[in-house]
């Protein structure tokens, strides 16, 4: 029986430990894509507790904000609401989200959670009911004193050279102005370009949005499409001159439905009266908006990410209650690839096809994604079409193995850009090192098994290059 | 070698041993599922032959009754119908049967006809075409003889606690009333409320069965959507007063489209007249049964099951011939997943929403099934929505694992309810013997593994929990 | 360590060894799908070189033809275009192509190709940028000098016993006829009737493909879909005389809509009419010449091949310069498991359903496939309806054991047909050693694990039916 999570944990070979120590483990992170706050990296905030770092809850203005993974774990385990993001007994809730943690055998959480207290915590032993109070008082105790627990301390120990957030088009980027300033910080942290708000002009919310927009491109009001098209590439520009390299759209499903500019006016006009929009009418304005965005992309080297099968919110109670992001979200049937195809077939007809990155939600779409990525290649940079790593209800252990043995049967393994941690949570980074395990595990595997030769060269170019280099040449940082 | 279905059969490892051998093999079964009738229970009925048990076919009647798995891999072998279905010479059936399934390597029937014999018959060598005459004469006198094999008897050898049935809402409940009764029956038999046939407005048979309907609710007639409702509400009252926990629905999709009544009352008119509703029309009052039968459920503290993405009696000529339930059914493609957490949805938005155990037979819809679980759980019941085990078609090896892989990535496996039988014949408890085992196995490689510690309390709890103790919990038996 | 692809390759256990050897590896091959010409095996071509042989490429008359799986590798590593399907430096692609595969671990042509190097040319290391020019230089001496290199030499040199082509219904059959009256050709090559075009009545080239047909079929014009109907039936004669068992239809979704002679007619006219047809209208007529054909095979004993779950071309720049079959096709969401079992439903109604195979793109699809099987099944030919291999995106090791787990779950592994090249290069026949290998190590490791008895007479059964004889029954060659 192999310990629990000690030094070789996933790593099931020789070759495997061999890869893994003398080749992935000390690369540096390129954390592509997360959802961490800037202003709190800028001020290197230091955190008052163990559930201020893990849970997160709600705040002070009654809004909910958090690491909604445990809380959707601590839900499946009874745990009523208060509790779950509440923040009145903290300990209360840590000691339920341990012993919830000891039911979850065979859950993702279990070994983020494990390594992450091993990593910065020091802790080996298994959190339960029975430890959980020692552990969150030693933990606690750490984060008021330790140099390595503040957000900038963590980063730093973590061994990350680039931090991607993700950022509205109306952002002003002045905390990343500010960080850009700060010749302390020893990474590079740059925004990402996500206008999920231009785009869901069926969803609540967009008329308010469209007077901001107007407002940071510096126009009195939109008007029509075009004029939010010309804002959202005036943004693009903006967020370009901050170093931007990549762009992110949260779409349930990729719209592909090419229509007279009239139309989309005519539907923009529905919107901007109030009116109800479905997401069927929707389609032609997204589909304009996605295209003249993809060109602009292309244009500023501005990495396409779009992620779908996706459908959010959907517990109506809890999201009056709560908001969005709070853990009431699931994977949909998408049955988009035909449009995903036809999207990047119009921008590629006029040599504007930006790098694209693609993710669903339903691992059943990954094979269908593996087989168009190569249809659209080109020596622009190799594997500029990408599928992304194996994301959110699919970050796991069997998910990242599906998602990467799906890429290497249909494609080419090698020019994989490898893991981010789409992360609202700075212990995150530890997920780079789960993958990289499972990884080097994999290729370990067949090398192994005769399926790989023991080819010293060709096995560096490749582990090394999945951890690091290729991400770091395909973003160009 | 391992030898062939030893007392090690599946486990791999010596935790897994461990955890199956000492925690799950000697609990009792709830089998809160299945399709075996109470009349037999009742009369303690004693089976003529191992093909009255193992294949029943054709009735003196004309209709065709018994295990349709089996009657499948016979035709697969290009056996001709009338030995599959007729009774004519039932040794040259069995002795097709044992060649069949000689060719039948990694298909779960193996796996069971050989548990079943092994049990029930003391039979260890494999079954094949030159011992079947050996082993029919063998079994069939035991079958004769011994008191472990009357219904009964099989129901108290397999340590069976609890045995759900599944009945129609018209059904008087007179066996379970008598079973109940009987001081000599010492294990729970309850009815489950199926009230599919009211649902199916767009089938055959609708005007017909709300005939029975109302004079099972005591009215003279059903004039309306309503009037259905306030029928079926009845009839759940009357099985809640028998000790109904469990309702089930066999869908070919979830449906959800909220409509008014009257346009519920004009598709039910229609319907009543005879004339043909489509599958599309009958969406809007299959939505107003189901939403009021969710809140009913709730009322009542009875699971629901939903069961979908199931198309039955594809072959027309076939279904003509035989009628349902032969052998003539296949895995659908729905997308319903998004109406599924509608109608959650509705029903928690008013704090009604029951229990609930989501079955889809396509193994494709697993992650999203994953999903919507933690949308809607509450501190009713830890585990308050379940994704129910791999049913019918996915009922193997390699389908339980991958439904409980999903469900611990995705859930809390160790509050899942684990295994049930969905079965037409008595020997199939074996079933939940194979089942723990995948289970235990599962569960000892990520230990041996080092995925999750050999913590015995953690274990022992996630492992009687799936076996017995949290199906007892949830249905509250 | 295992040693790289030695001869154990992928035979992880003594017993699947044991199978492999003492029953898979000699018998014949029957390649019942493929796309290789039947003119260059009857002038038994000598290729120029490796280049040849495994890219083809640009040819003089500016059409493009070759193995576009290598392409689609060498775009994926960012080669440009006139180095893909250019001919102008063979070396240079070859060298590109050597160091793109180091970068393929896990992808099936890593296996494909060093196994070709190793059984036609006695190359035993790892091709790389390193030794590719020596390799060249070998192989292309070999392919001038050898016997067993030239076309003729490479199908006796791999045990072929029967190749089935992949033949228009218009072809005159000229080279299968000559190669018929060659007494040294001793192997059998048949044609098999494809007729897309005649079905694909909403892609362009459908009125020209009309006149061909009828010329094919010696009429003077066709001008109703019944004329369409006779003229094809005429054709599945032509080729039924000329030895042809197994037909093939390559469709995006299989269509089922039963209409009116009159309304295909309509759409017919259209098409003739150069009007745009939509896929939608297309169906009709689809399903009326579908169902006309599958009765004409079920007359001739010809297996009818359904491909679907397929988008081509998807990428419309390289459409237009490099034609069909150059790389940009992709997996489809098709959900027509519906319309299969209909389509198989209304043959079967007349007891006029022919043998049928079935293949999906989309791996999601399988195991709706392994339970529409034993809806259809007679005793014709045991396995009557079967699930075709693991096919193009998927024809890998993974792919493959997915497939055959599917099967053995659903259906009886033991009658399966087993594997086919669906090539358009003559080295390929390694798949059906590739495929044995993991047919023998996946049943192999069943008996290891005691899931199924070391039962040596149904073990040779087994393998050596699904290597050889059950594809040899089926098919009656």
């Amino acid at each position: 029986m192999k310990k629990f999570m000690d030094d070789d944990f996933i790593l099931g070979s020789e070759t495997a430990k061999h890869l893994y120590f003398d080749y992935a483990r000390d690369l540096p992170i390129i954390d592509y894509h997360c959802h961490i706050s800037p202003k709190e990296i800028y001020e290197d905030r230091r955190f008052d507790s163990l559930g201020d770092l893990w849970f997160g809850g709600r705040q002070k203005d009654g809004s909910c904000f958090g690491d909604h993974y445990k809380w959707r774990l601590m839900r499946s385990n009874g745990m009523d609401e208060d509790t779950v993001t509440g923040r009145e007994d903290e300990l209360k809730r840590f000691k339920g989200f341990a012993d919830t943690l000891s039911m979850a055998a065979g859950n993702p959480m279990y070994h983020w959670c494990h390594l992450e207290l091993k990593k910065y915590f020091g802790i080996n032993e298994p959190l339960n009911a029975d430890n959980a109070e020692d552990i969150w008082n030693k933990c606690n105790d750490m984060l008021k004193n330790s140099d390595d627990l503040t957000v900038r301390g963590i980063i730093r120990s973590s061994n990350v050279a680039y931090v991607g957030t993700t950022d509205d088009p109306t952002d002003t980027l002045i905390w990343h102005e500010k960080i850009a300033a700060d010749k302390s910080v020893d990474f590079l942290v740059r925004p990402s370009f996500r206008p999920d708000r231009a785009i869901n002009i069926h969803k609540p919310g967009f008329r308010e949005y469209m007077e901001s927009l107007a407002g940071a491109a510096g126009k009195e009001s939109l008007k029509n499409t075009q004029d939010v098209i010309d804002a959202l590439i005036n943004r693009v520009e903006y967020f370009a001159s901050h170093g931007c390299v990549a762009s992110d759209h949260g779409l349930d499903y990729v719209p592909f439905r090419k229509t007279s500019m009239e139309e989309c006016d005519k539907v923009f006009e529905k919107a901007m009266n109030g009116e109800p929009v479905s997401a069927g009418e929707a389609e032609g304005y997204q589909t304009a908006l996605l295209t003249a965005l993809g060109r602009a992309y292309s244009r500023y080297g501005i990495a396409m990410e779009l992620h779908y099968s996706c459908l959010r919110n959907v517990n109506a109670k809890m999201y009056r209650k709560e908001g969005p992001d709070t853990g009431y979200d699931m994977i949909a049937n998408s049955s988009c690839g035909e449009n995903i195809a036809m999207l990047l077939s119009e921008l590629d007809g006029t040599d504007e096809l930006p790098k694209t990155i693609l993710f669903s939600l339903n691992p059943a779409d990954y094979d269908q994604i593996g087989t168009i990525l190569g249809c659209f290649q080109s020596p622009e940079v190799p594997g500029k079409i990408q599928h992304g790593p194996a994301w959110w209800f699919n970050d796991s252990r069997s998910g990242m193995e599906l998602q990467m043995r799906s890429l290497a049967n249909l494609s080419l393994l090698g020019n994989f850009i490898g893991m981010l941690t789409d992360s609202r949570s700075f212990l995150s980074y530890t997920r780079h090192d789960y993958f990289r395990r499972i990884m080097c595990n994999m290729i370990g595997e067949w090398v192994e098994n005769g399926e790989y030769p023991y080819d010293e060269k060709a096995l560096k170019r490749i582990v090394t290059g999945i951890s690091y280099y290729n991400a770091k040449r395909y973003f160009g940082i």
